[in-house]
Parts: C-alpha cells; structure tokens; sequence
C-alpha cells in the first residue's frame, strides 16, 4: 500500500505517453497511483479481505453527484455462477469467472421513481434523456473513485463495456428494476504476477490532441496520431501483440460499423425496455 | 500536498455517513484525499501554477478507455471573457467566473470521424448511441481522475452539469465539432477559506441503499431514506441551509418535469443538431 512515492514523474510520463508532455513538477502517492493505472486482466485465487467491497463503495459514494441525486448504485458479485453466467452475456471475458469480486455498475433512476410513486409526487424528469446522461455519469464518476481506491491498495482493475452487449440478460441475471441500466462492470481482485507480462501501462494520445486550450482545435489529432501510432507500434512489438495496423486503423476498425458492436447497435431499445423513454 | 494520512478512518467515514458502515480498517493518502472530497465554490485569485492543466490531464489521460479509443476531450479555458460567457450559459453559477481554470469535458467522436473521413475508412457505429454514452463514460472516468489529482494538490474543484442547459450555445463558444458534446464543466482553483464554512464533506445515502450483494434489492432505499434524511437534517442545520425539506423531497422537486430542468429537456435535439445520431 503507497504511502510514498517510489517512482520519478518523468519515468511515470513516459510510460503513459512515450515522449511525455510539460507538466508542473510535482508528485504524491495519489498521482502516482492514478499514472500507474493499468488494465489487469490476471487474477490470482485470493479472497479479499472481509469488506473491501464496502471500502470501494466508500470511496464511490465520496465522488461528486449531480444535485446530490445519487443517481446511480452498484451490484456486488461475488457467487461464482452468477460472475460464469455474466461473463458469457459481455463476451466470454475470463476474467470475469476468475476475479473474486465483480462489480457492475448501475445508472439507477428506479430509486428516485419508487420514492416518487411512494410519496405520490412527480418525477416526469425522469423520462428525458439528460437523466440517462446523469446517471451514467454519476455511476462513472464513482467507480473511477472506486478504481483508484482498489489501485492504492496494489488491487487490481479491469473495466468491462461487454457488460452493454446484452443489457436485457444483464438486467434479468441482477433483478434490476425498470429505470436502472447496467452501464459497465467492474474486475476486482489480486493481481497474477504470472500476468504481469500484459499488465502494463498503455501509452495514451499526446496530450496536444487531447487538451484544447481555450477553443477545440480540430487538426489537433493530424500530427499527433502520427506520433502516437510510431509509440504503439514500439509498445505492441514490446508486448508481442500484432493488431490490425496503426492505432487509427484498429480504433476504426473497432466502430466500422454494427456488425462490429456485439449487440450494442441494439442498445436504444433495450434500454426503452428498461423503462428509459430517453425524451 | 499529503504524502501521509492526517486523519484516522472512522472520522472520514462519519464525515461521510454520519454512522459510517464497517469497511476494511486501512487508509492512507489516496483514500484519505478520495474521502475528504467536497465541492468548492469558492476560490481566492492565486493562479494556478504553470502547467497545472497539463498535470490534471495526465491523470485524466491515465483513466482506463473503452477499447483504447479515448473518445474523449478536454478544453481548458482561463480567458475571462470566455469563462463569464460560459458562467452565463450555466445559469450563473459565479464559481464559474471565479475560478482560474475551467475544464469543459467532451464526449469526443470527432476525432475519430475525421480520422474515418481523412483516410476514408467506415466509422458507422459513431452513429449510435452506444458511442455516445462511451464518450460520456470515458469523459467521466478521465474528469474523475484529474478531480482527485487535483485534490491531491490541495486544489478545490466543483462540477457543472449547468454546461448541459444549452449545449449548442457552449458548442459554438468553444469551437465544437460536430460528433462532439460537452459532457459537465469543472471549476479548478485555490480554496479561498472565507468560503469553507460551505465546503465541507456531504453525507451520502447509508451504503445499503447503494450496495447490492449479489442483486439488487428494490427495498433497500426505503428504510435508508429514513436514516439519510435525520442525517441530513443534522447537516442542514449545521449548514444555516433551508431546504425544501427532507432529502427526498427535495430531491424529487429536482426531477419534478421539464419546468425544472433549466433547458436540459431539449437535449435530445441538441445532440442531433451537433451531429449524435443516437440510433
């Protein structure tokens, strides 16, 4: 657990970005907890310890809420048929089946609307689509708090989108009532250090294409993807992977079309399913 | 800047719950600063120091991304014209005048559209709204982490979700893309300790009504509200507020219909006019 720091901050750039950006001098556990970030998808059999999951929600429900709505919760999986029964609904992920401890994170306006038809007042709000956005982004903001507490805690993460390939099934598996969708879930638990080799930070876009000062400037991305696809390349050969091409060739790849979306496309109905009018 | 913990668990916890839950008995300075998070409205004249966005960013940019496509983006704006411009369009929320750094954060699929565009590949599925709320989750999850970056720092943040009331008129202010929306605002800045009285930590809803085990358990906010609401109410008094009454109500008042929603209910035709499809 970091109580101090152990790494430089040009060394932590340089991992996340190649040829790191200018940035203020300056570094604390925290920060060098959020640059170490790395998708873990290598579990080993350990437990965790008793409560840690109330811990992460501990740290979830200190994130920042949209007019303290609290528009969002989470379902904690831990029974093995259940987590083998989620992970074949968001693409067969293995490492759903072997972490100890999944999370699946809810935009959740059912509570909202049980008060409401509890206390006979309305809540007609919650049929526009700005409350879908604001659930979503409130069950974002606090698993990212839940995500960095794991990680200060030499945890590890995976976020898992798969959990949107069948909201429906999803949605039946956790008994989730109508206005509350499951937006992604959640990988906690040891990390396998036999997996360590694929547990490495991933370069980002330089920051020129990414931070726009004052107005967005469209051609930001031209030079910079180029640099970016030249520091891929080099970390893909690192890793042994073979993607389909530069980075802009894979990442569209990835969006060519609905073919390509594991029953994503399919989305804004399943979600009318869920009770969501999304006016 | 803390490197070491300053306060013990249970007080983080009560500060946050009031009768906090039982969670794993460790801390230390990321959960303390993940903890102790409160909305700042009220920011003194210091500037930032040099490169503080560029800092923030780098944490925002260490969040994961889903697939790796970083659909996301950032405007940093500190030209005062243009912060009292945005304030305007965000109901007048004067933190947003105030502050020295204002960060607008956009679902971004612009990027990949014109990448799509210039090399002539497809990018179909940018049409749908499963990209959409990708963009809105990778902005969130990136945000999350320069928020606690920032109060690593002793930096005050607060969120805008005000940004949302006319999404076309902040589109054009900041030069926006078609296929890109700005998600939430964030005001970064010095804490000016004339204004702590009302920076203080907000207790949310006991973890039972949030925390599933398992599945979700449609009851479990009833007796919670109870509990939140006495919580409050200790809170509001302590605070000189005068709400509307007990959280629920006041929370459902929020959600009561269009009337209420400060322009977000014309959403929808927002996002096709700045190019979301939303199939």
């Amino acid at each position: 657990m970091s109580t101090q720091t152990t790494k430089d901050l040009d060394t932590l750039l340089k991992a996340r970005y190649g040829q790191g950006p200018q940035v203020l001098d300056v570094l604390n556990p925290t920060l060098e907890t959020i640059f170490q970030h790395k998708s873990v998808r290598g579990f080993t059999n350990e437990p965790l310890a008793p409560n840690t999951a109330e811990l992460l929600v501990a740290a979830a429900q200190s994130a920042s809420t949209s007019s303290n709505l609290q528009t969002w919760s989470v379902v904690a999986v831990e029974d093995q048929g259940r987590k083998d029964r989620l992970a074949a609904m968001a693409g067969n992920q293995k490492w759903i089946n072997a972490c100890p401890l999944f999370l699946v994170w809810i935009a959740d306006l059912a509570r909202l609307k049980a008060l409401g038809d509890e206390h006979k007042l309305e809540h007609e709000s919650l049929n526009y689509m700005e409350m879908l956005l604001m659930g979503t982004i409130d069950a974002a903001l606090a698993a990212q708090n839940a995500a960095i507490a794991a990680e200060s805690l030499d945890l590890g993460i995976v976020y898992i989108g798969g959990i949107r390939n069948k909201p429906l099934d999803v949605a039946k598996e956790l008994g989730l009532p109508p206005m509350s969708f499951a937006t992604f879930g959640m990988c906690v638990g040891h990390i396998d250090p036999a997996a360590t080799a694929k547990n490495v930070v991933k370069p980002r876009l330089p920051q020129r294409a990414v931070l726009h000062k004052e107005t967005y400037h469209p051609t930001a991305h031209k030079e910079a993807v180029d640099a970016y696809n030249a520091t891929m390349e080099k970390f893909y050969a690192e890793q042994s992977m073979k993607p389909l091409g530069p980075w802009h060739i894979q990442s569209l790849h990835r969006v060519r079309g609905p073919e390509a979306m594991a029953g994503r496309d399919l989305l804004v109905d399943a979600l009318k399913k869920l009770g969501f009018d999304m006016r």
